[in-house]
């Protein structure tokens, strides 16, 4: 069924950030019961939608993501995140597939959240209601229908764009051809609820936090949200990574200053993976995106046990993990794939044997690539879709 | 060699806490060159010193710990730090052994450091010499010499704790008879820099740090120091004990609050272990003594190979690391004592089948505890101490 366009439902693309607003007859409805009238969502595509829109691609984008998969941000400058994955002849090819990638619920680059305006004309910041990931797959759901798919090819997204794949597929078993859950699992772990804790007090300790209010009052808690991001980005390699490419090197310098400047290399690059995140991510955006990822268990939304997520799901699985990945590890894909294989569903399991950590998925991984465009090729063969060329 | 006492060195017990200040005669020579006078070691001891002066052991303590390794802290009421291990009848007997545990260099409890007096009336801040740990056992020497001991039998310790023993070997190679390194290393890896770098930017990013001078403004970075401790102490647990003790248990509520309270018993116990910590410790201590440990490089002060440490060592080693330790995984133990071999030192190597991280050391582990007193007994035999009656 594809649904008329609401007259209440506007579109734009001002200032290169496309994006759909929803109008008073659409709310977003949250898992906490509130409901958000005027739902925006800042997403951009690639491809063409095939007339019987049997090509779409949905890609969900990790926790400090964007929109961009494959071209460069209009507001922000920096290059499209997934250009090894998602282009012309690559594994999501663009000359065949129609991709679509939103800016995920309360992800501050078009898609409302904290840092959006309240009808009241100030941000919203803490008035936002607190939400989860089936809330964002909602948000998607409602973008997706007003594009006019019905039923998706494939969904895909690592870390906790994998998590969305899976709600995905489990909220919308028919919706959802295939699906690639990348390097991700189907909930938080203690250890991973307690890093983002630590981001989160880092940015609340910060006097700049306002009680949230900050962006009402004109500053930003770049210090505390530095910290966090900083805290966030150690998860993201793995041990051996930080090995190789740092050591014990020192930074700009030929012995120890004896200091508290950044005497080693691996001081400087976090140093500047926190101040160059300030620049570009809202503060109530990253507290409100870890905790709907705190929040996740799918296996809790269907009562306690995994295999019921994807009770009779007809959707072709493939799920992806790399071994020194110790923020998802190859474990929580195991878990994933057990449920599925109990559920009846058809699930392949792909683990990379890399020193990349979790980060390897945004990474060059030649063996990921080929196994991801071996499951895309065979998924799209069986939808019935014409052939593609790889490059 | 027993010096006769200093007259120019004195010693007080004020308000339960025993120190050593030493003369102008003695000062404290700094890796970074410069020189400290008026040291101020505060220590604790148990047990009797043998006439002979055979039965000494020095303990030293990890990151934030003190010199109250078997006997509560009088300043702030927590009990003995190492109670399984260090007592009467215990693996360190304190029956045989005159144990000596001296608060480390820059450590906030009684020596000196960035939080104790310059002798312009103000604290020294960041005026106090960036040390090392090859600084913080030069300290414990002058005590040792100080208290007339010419040869430890045993210098022992854990974490940072055990860095300097084997820095002790290291320096001083006909003064230490046994030796203990336990869930250490003999550097300091890039992810563990890279995470005393984030609490380091927690503190500094805490306005009320003040560049340091908190203390004289009368304030103190609380909120950075909570953060600097919540992200160290998830190094400390193994996510396998994470997962045992809290996995995604809620804190007393039956579901989640759809906000940013600690809705997880993990959010909680680490928000009470960042609380309580700073009520205990000082800020600037914290950014020296994790200075000093990622300084710590054993091999790099002897040539850049870890065997020329303990060229010609007579000292007996047992080295202990625990199986699910990812702060100092039992991989760098290995590597001590493949250079104690190398150097044709006398190793043993005890590693400990655990789920409880890092911490393991402190907590109760039976078969670490069999095995340290093992090696006790034997080294004690081998030095001719009398035996012991463990209980």
């Amino acid at each position: 069924m594809t649904r008329a366009p609401s007259p209440l439902r506007s579109w734009s693309s001002a200032g290169g950030l496309r994006t759909i607003t929803f109008g008073p007859d659409q709310p977003l409805q949250f898992s906490n019961g509130e409901k958000l009238s005027g739902l925006t969502i800042g997403y951009e595509t690639y491809g063409e939608l095939a007339a019987d829109k049997s090509n779409a691609v949905l890609v969900c984008h990790a926790l400090t993501g964007d929109q961009y998969v494959a071209s460069s941000n209009p507001v922000t400058g920096r290059p499209a995140w997934w250009p090894r994955i998602v282009g012309p002849g690559k594994p999501i090819d663009t000359n065949r597939f129609f991709v679509i990638c939103a800016n995920v619920l309360g992800g501050c680059m078009g898609t409302s959240g904290p840092a959006s305006f309240h009808e009241d004309g100030r941000p919203w910041g803490l008035r936002f209601p607190v939400f989860t990931v089936p809330d964002m797959v909602r948000a998607q759901a409602m973008l997706v229908e007003a594009l006019g798919i019905e039923e998706l090819f494939c969904v895909i997204g690592g870390s906790i764009g994998g998590m969305q794949a899976l709600q995905w597929a489990a909220a919308y078993p028919r919706r959802v051809f295939a699906c690639c859950p990348i390097a991700t699992a189907a909930r938080h772990s203690a250890q991973n609820i307690a890093f983002y804790e630590v981001g989160r007090q880092a940015i609340m300790a910060d006097p700049d936090w306002r009680g949230g209010d900050y962006l009402a009052e004109g500053v930003r808690p770049s210090k505390g949200l530095a910290v966090a991001r900083m805290a966030a980005h150690i998860t993201y390699l793995s041990e051996s990574a930080l090995h190789r490419k740092f050591d014990r090197a020192l930074q700009a310098r030929d012995k120890i200053s004896f200091g508290f400047d950044a005497d080693f290399q691996v001081e400087s690059y976090l140093r500047h993976q926190g101040q160059s995140f300030v620049d570009r991510f809202d503060a109530n955006s990253y507290l409100y995106i870890t905790r709907a990822v705190d929040y996740f268990d799918l296996a809790g939304d269907f009562g306690g046990a995994l295999p019921h997520a994807f009770a009779d799901s007809q959707t072709k699985f493939c799920a992806f993990s790399f071994s020194s990945d110790w923020h998802y590890p190859p474990e929580g894909a195991k878990h994933i794939v057990r449920a599925l294989i109990a559920a009846g569903a058809e699930a392949s399991y792909v683990e990379i044997d890399t020193d990349k950590g979790h980060d390897a998925f945004l990474l060059e991984e030649p063996a990921f690539e080929h196994a991801l465009a071996g499951f895309i090729d065979s998924a799209a063969s069986a939808r019935g879709l014409p052939a593609g060329v790889r490059r």
